[in-house]
């Protein structure tokens, strides 16, 4: 692997294209908070399987418009050159690319919706960035969160913009029939909980994922991994609903808070890993909560639980040994 | 003009109530942006045109009512002497006086309601000021809204401040009767974007806004007409509702986003002007989103739409040349 | 009580679990703003009187476990000494405490929730005051309020965590039938108002607190009773539900916005009392918007009134003399 990285490293220095390829590639990494251009292309690979065996071309063409839209209007406003490098202003284009055709219906103006909203998840990447370095924690991915209810809130006003997957609107309603998961679905919903990151509902894809993060960090496929579980098995003993918590609903955002706090911002320990363990619990609650008070709306949560948990916890700024401060300390940085 | 504006400052400077006067018609102008009290007469009297057309004299005494009040709470708590004579906490008391007497019914309690919102508008525009200059931005209209939220909410609990013209509270559901606008609707449609500013339907009331906002800046005209153009056309081609767009109800706020963002806190430019067309369309699609998302509590967006966008985009603090830093430094300021 | 404080101060210093004690009660005094063991005492006590009316045993002891587990959270977290000691990670625990078994029905699932919660409001008071240090205000009591919504809107969709208490979600309708309140009413109101507090609705309570906090201060008293006693009567003139009102439920957030802001942030002075008056009145307005605002959700709004309404007063940092800065210069601090 990392003569891998040392040869491409190499070769993408001597050429313009290549570059803009190992950028986009590092922000689709950026996605699970990793600046590694083998895991965003396995990222990548994960999106084509499930895109190939559901036949929704336009989830993959939206992922690779919105990750180069949002790269490039990096690039032209002329924004933090090592940012850029990091892919830093990738993984929110790739995720409103991702989530448009999940939600809508494609067409010229919902194209035109998605085209525009990634270019604005760039400048929304800067502008919170701005405000969050004061408070020393990364944007994470609420520029993404942000932009995206906008574009699909914005689809009950317009008539051009016909909604495929989501709502309807409706008030929030006690759940009341929780049920006890098999084994097989317990595993099967860990998976989706990992590939729904990405808004994938897809072991396999959760498969390749998990693949992902091992090209990158072991400790970040571990955190993953364990957080997916703790998550279904917190969602359980609370009694969610089996349908989403099979469908991996209520492990994304607990999946990514477990990659941040255990091995991201912190660095690994045990003390770290009760903290992250804690932050998980925190995670699957709050995305029960969210999902319900976005219930009137008729729109996702998207990764706002992970945002909102993961910015309480690293707020306080904890010295948690044997944690250096770097990681935190600017607001841009999400990954290492 | 000049000449007129230089009689002005020396009669203002020796007389006490002709200065309150200079003060409050600058406050007026500053709904806009401007720092001129010609705009600021000039605003009233499309104001009291609409009035006099429609016999809601209760709006004309309102937006008197409600500048003169904010506009003394901010000399009686001892602001700061610049900022009141820009007329930086007159804007947001206008508006809460007028927007006040358009979604409720006048009453000796809607009176007290109006007159404790314009003076807790000031407190809100020193209290957010406080917090967005560190951020670097403005507090745009965000006090209006903020404090006009509070007030047409409270209608909902309160049984002595009855509801005129909002709501009914409804979950949104999606808009499927787009049409086209024919060339008079169109124009009809941009004047009322500008005259909405001031929450007026009125056609007329937008000529004269564009005339005021001529004698304070020719970019500010200009930036406004290009604005409400893009704005209709940009709703129009997503579909949106003609009977909301032909009222104006999809142009004011990215009416101000393109004053704010082409001439006010960036120097014009093509540059310039290319980043604010950006911001103009996300407002539209953000006015969309917004009245979607606050449709089931039966209340009006007011500038939301304008403030986020404006400060999404201010944030960066982007160094489009040929930009002066200036604008944009201190936080309660938002005209020149 | 200064010669029985004196000697509490030396026994507690030679005692480890006494510590602990002493921590615990002024974190229960802290509610009210006030770092006081007697006052956390006798607010404990007037707890239990209404527990012990009631039969609602599950609030008594979420209280106590809501108030030791955020305690210890703080300590085990290696929180700031100063701040632990004046019991200002004890209050929102002691709240979250309470609020759960108000609102949730108590079981294996409803209690690890609310340990889980209990903690998290130390998380969340540590990320709170980080931001709103940088604003120079204090956190107050939006950590519990954060970390209870969480907990109750998870309820939803959770179906081991049944609804006790709370909801249904509505959309909100206009108030149509106010009713004047009796004398008796009125001062009944104003009791309640005061013990809702703590959410207990108990006019018996609403005394001991009153005793309560003449134990930490005089004017602590005479502002709550004076906020309550405005709260009733702004609510009264603008037409509120009689129920609500005589529940106390229109005064909790304004008595502690007048405990605020007339003598634990600012001095006490006719001016200062001008402006907590102003604060108490706005704060009324603020508690029929949020009532409103919520209703969709089916959750109570807790304390978020006087969040807000305190904060914008506080944030304009005006100089009300003989007002000295430091009470307000410390993010963490909420007493004095």
């Amino acid at each position: 692997m990392d003569e891998l990285l040392s040869w491409w490293g190499k070769t993408v220095g001597q050429n313009h294209a290549l570059r803009l390829v190992d950028i986009c590639l590092r922000g689709a990494g950026q996605v699970m908070l990793q600046n590694n251009p083998v895991t965003g292309f396995l990222f990548l690979l994960g999106i084509f399987w499930s895109v190939s065996v559901e036949g929704a071309a336009a989830v993959a063409i939206g992922a690779i418009v919105g990750l180069v839209v949002a790269t490039m209007t990096a690039i032209l406003l002329g924004s933090d050159e090592t940012s850029i490098d990091q892919g830093l202003f990738g993984f929110n284009g790739i995720l409103v690319g991702v989530a448009v055709p999940t939600f809508l219906v494609m067409g010229p103006e919902t194209w035109f919706l998605l085209i525009i909203g990634a270019a604005f998840s760039t400048i929304a990447m800067l502008a919170i960035s701005h405000v969050t370095k004061l408070w020393g924690v990364p944007a994470l991915t609420f520029p993404f969160v942000l932009t995206t209810w906008f574009l699909v809130l914005a689809a009950y006003s317009f008539g051009h913009l016909p909604i495929a997957g989501m709502g309807p609107p409706a008030l929030p309603s006690p759940f009341a029939e929780p049920a006890d998961l098999s084994a097989a679905s317990f595993l099967n919903a860990c998976l989706k909980s990992i590939s729904q990151v990405f808004l994938i509902n897809n072991a396999v894809t959760g498969i390749i994922f998990i693949v992902a993060l091992l090209a990158s960090s072991v400790y970040a496929a571990a955190f993953a991994v364990a957080g997916a579980m703790v998550a279904v098995a917190v969602a359980s003993f609370l009694g969610a609903n089996p349908a989403d918590m099979s469908a991996g609903l209520y492990g994304f955002s607990p999946v990514l808070t477990a990659i941040a706090l255990g091995c991201v911002f912190f660095e690994p320990s045990w003390r770290v890993a009760l903290f992250a363990l804690l932050g998980t619990v925190v995670a699957v609650i709050v995305q029960g909560a969210l999902d319900a008070a976005i219930a009137p709306l008729g729109v996702p949560t998207f990764t706002a639980a992970f945002v909102f948990v993961t910015w309480l916890f690293l707020l306080p700024k904890l010295n948690l040994k044997p944690h250096g401060h770097e990681p935190v300390s600017d607001g841009i940085m999400t990954g290492k």
